[in-house]
């Protein structure tokens, strides 16, 4: 019994998620967003319609937290700090060290640290969100919930690049994946939807949103995920390039006069995808203007090409599917996205109603009656995970 | 009637097939390599079974094609240069612009120039041969036939990377392809084989060699293939890595105190893949040490799962497949390697007759009697589509 937080800290945002477990029920939600800037405008969201809204000077993470605690005592959604009985966070990257959610202790979180290598923009903004927490609530139980932790499963012969052994040996370069707690929320729901055994089924698990992968599951284990040693590796996203020939990264820094590899990854990293090809990030964009935008239809077109393929690829590695389970912004509300996958999947068994598909944001089998692969929508809750993996590991004997 | 030969020069090597033409007799092939070394095998096999080997000073291409020639002469093969109607070179890269082979003029040697910079290792090696003949052979007419033309085929959706456009409009950043010519030539021999009209099938087409690439063929035109902007791109190589995450250039640089995009670049082409992973670039020597040595067992495994995701890949981009078409040095030579792939591919239908697959070379249909997709085995080869390119564009009215 008491309320768990889950705290998503990026370089300059602080989202949060209250629940009171193990109701699993969202008491409030929030964000503050643009540390750092000028103004930083803080918003949170309470009981059945309530919305508070501010622009406040937030200079760091540490402020951050502060004003959202003293926020949910101010609109007294909790009376005292005491009622929040666990701290969950999540992590990016947790290397081959995390294969689970874990209790943060002082060697934790330097582990975190070290691992900012594999996640420069992420881990840092991680740890400091642990910090600032564990500053104000000492006492309470902080775990960390990894993006990498589900796909620590995956075999040597997907996650192993084919590079000189010794760089995976010494360097740790291998295919790490991301948004492991998202593919794993889905594919569990999405087991239950079906009413069969998550480890009975082989599925292939889409995740679309600002980043997009795409992951297999089998036996309820990450067998094979498109975002690679970054999550920069996979399909086209919203300012990734997903898959480049690397031979362009030296190509185009000679073209461009770039120097340092960083900066051209950064461009690889927020100017390319759907932005780069259509000059806009926003699938609802380019999904509005695209009757008349050859430039977005080719963009769109691109986005369901690259899918399609690795859905092909990862029935291929499974020697099958039952389910294509879709989430995430545009997995959720953009039903026309979900048509034109499934449209490219018939050869699989995949067929699509197109009734049941007018649907946004709710678990739902979406196939018609002769489909033999099942292709099914499932919102995602990575807060709702974090939660339930603060109850799991920050309180064990509460949880049993 | 005359005799064609046909050309394919690498940085070192000068490789050299000489044709009967119209029949499409073989008379002689041979190479001479290490071109530019202290000393230089030369070999040449002509008649049933003769065989001419020989080391000699070789410090440029001009000379490699003097001795050639010469030797041509000497060995009785042909009694004067003039025997020698047509001359095709392999070239690797074509751009955009070659859409087709070509017969080469100044203006297309000077274009075939300026392509270096997207092969940089072979279209100044390629350009070196065309001028070497030229200036032997003056009045002849010379065709080149480029890796890439075939590809020219690939819509827009798979060509192009989700980077910023500008990239592709101002520097070419797209994907080009490679053994355009192999694939082209087993596509046509594989619907004889199966005595379809190439125009109706869906092939998936599989070059295995020390490079390797996989194409999508429909109607008869390449839809997509695993190589990139570059021949590094795609499925694991002898020594190349294939695909692997873009942010790895910039990882790997910084942990190797590399400075130079391209020496890290040449890390990727010559000493990753196979190698990287296994400490042998050489299929034959890893099949004969996997049992003991789970590094070469990996590395198989690498090389069989890359495979095996492309070909789904393309089944999905395509809807369906007709058949398999497995081909070049490791596809003709390894029935283990050829039967590996295909038992990863039993959900698609593809089904190998053991015994069938017991050949090493021939054009042969190698499916069980209850296959619903055909496998087949088609030897490849570029020389006699080189040739047959001299006939059509070397002489137009002949070839009517």
């Amino acid at each position: 019994m008491g309320k768990t937080i889950a705290i998503n800290a990026g370089s300059s945002t602080l989202k949060f998620k209250l629940f009171e477990m193990p109701q699993e029920q969202v008491i409030a939600s929030g964000a503050v967003e643009r540390i750092g800037f000028d103004e930083s405008p803080v918003h949170i969201r309470y009981g059945l319609d309530h919305k508070y809204q501010e622009r406040e000077v937030v200079p760091d993470h540490q402020t951050a937290v502060n004003i959202i605690l003293d926020e949910l005592i101010k609109l007294h959604i909790i009376a005292t700090y005491d009622e929040i009985t666990g701290v969950g966070h999540r992590v990016v990257a947790g290397g081959e060290v995390f294969k689970d959610s874990v209790l943060i202790t002082d060697a934790v979180l330097q582990k975190i640290e070290d691992l900012a290598e594999y996640a420069p923009l992420h881990n840092p903004a991680n740890a400091v969100g642990i910090r600032a927490f564990k500053k104000i609530l000492p006492h309470v139980p902080a775990v960390a919930v990894f993006d990498t932790s589900f796909h620590t499963s995956m075999p040597k012969v997907n996650y192993l690049y084919s590079l000189p052994y010794e760089y995976y040996q010494k360097f740790g370069a291998r295919k790490f994946g991301a948004h492991g707690t998202s593919h794993r929320y889905v594919a569990s729901r999405a087991a239950k939807l079906l009413g069969r055994p998550l480890a009975d089924l082989k599925l292939i698990t889409v995740h679309l949103g600002a980043g997009s992968s795409i992951t297999a599951i089998q036996n309820g284990q990450s067998l094979d995920t498109s975002m690679g040693f970054t999550p920069l590796a996979g399909i086209t996203m919203a300012t990734r390039s997903g898959d480049v020939d690397p031979s362009l990264v030296a190509y185009l820094m000679q073209k461009l006069n770039i120097t340092d590899p960083d900066a051209m990854l950064k461009i690889l990293n927020t100017k390319s995808g759907l932005l780069g090809i259509a000059g806009s990030a926003d699938m609802e964009e380019l999904e509005a203007r695209c009757d008349q935008d050859p430039q977005a239809q080719l963009a769109i077109d691109i986005f369901v090409n690259r899918i399609v393929k690795y859905i092909g690829a990862y029935i291929a590695e499974m020697q099958g599917v039952d389910a294509i389970v879709i989430t995430a912004g545009i997995g959720e509300r953009d039903a026309k996205m979900r048509q034109r996958i499934a449209d490219h999947l018939g050869y699989f068994g995949v067929k699509l109603d197109p009734h049941k598909n007018q649907v946004s944001g709710v678990e739902r089998d979406l196939s018609a009656a002769d489909a033999t692969t099942r292709i099914v929508l499932i919102p995602t809750d990575e807060e709702l995970m974090i939660a339930r993996d603060v109850e799991r590991i920050g309180h064990p004997d509460q949880s049993k």
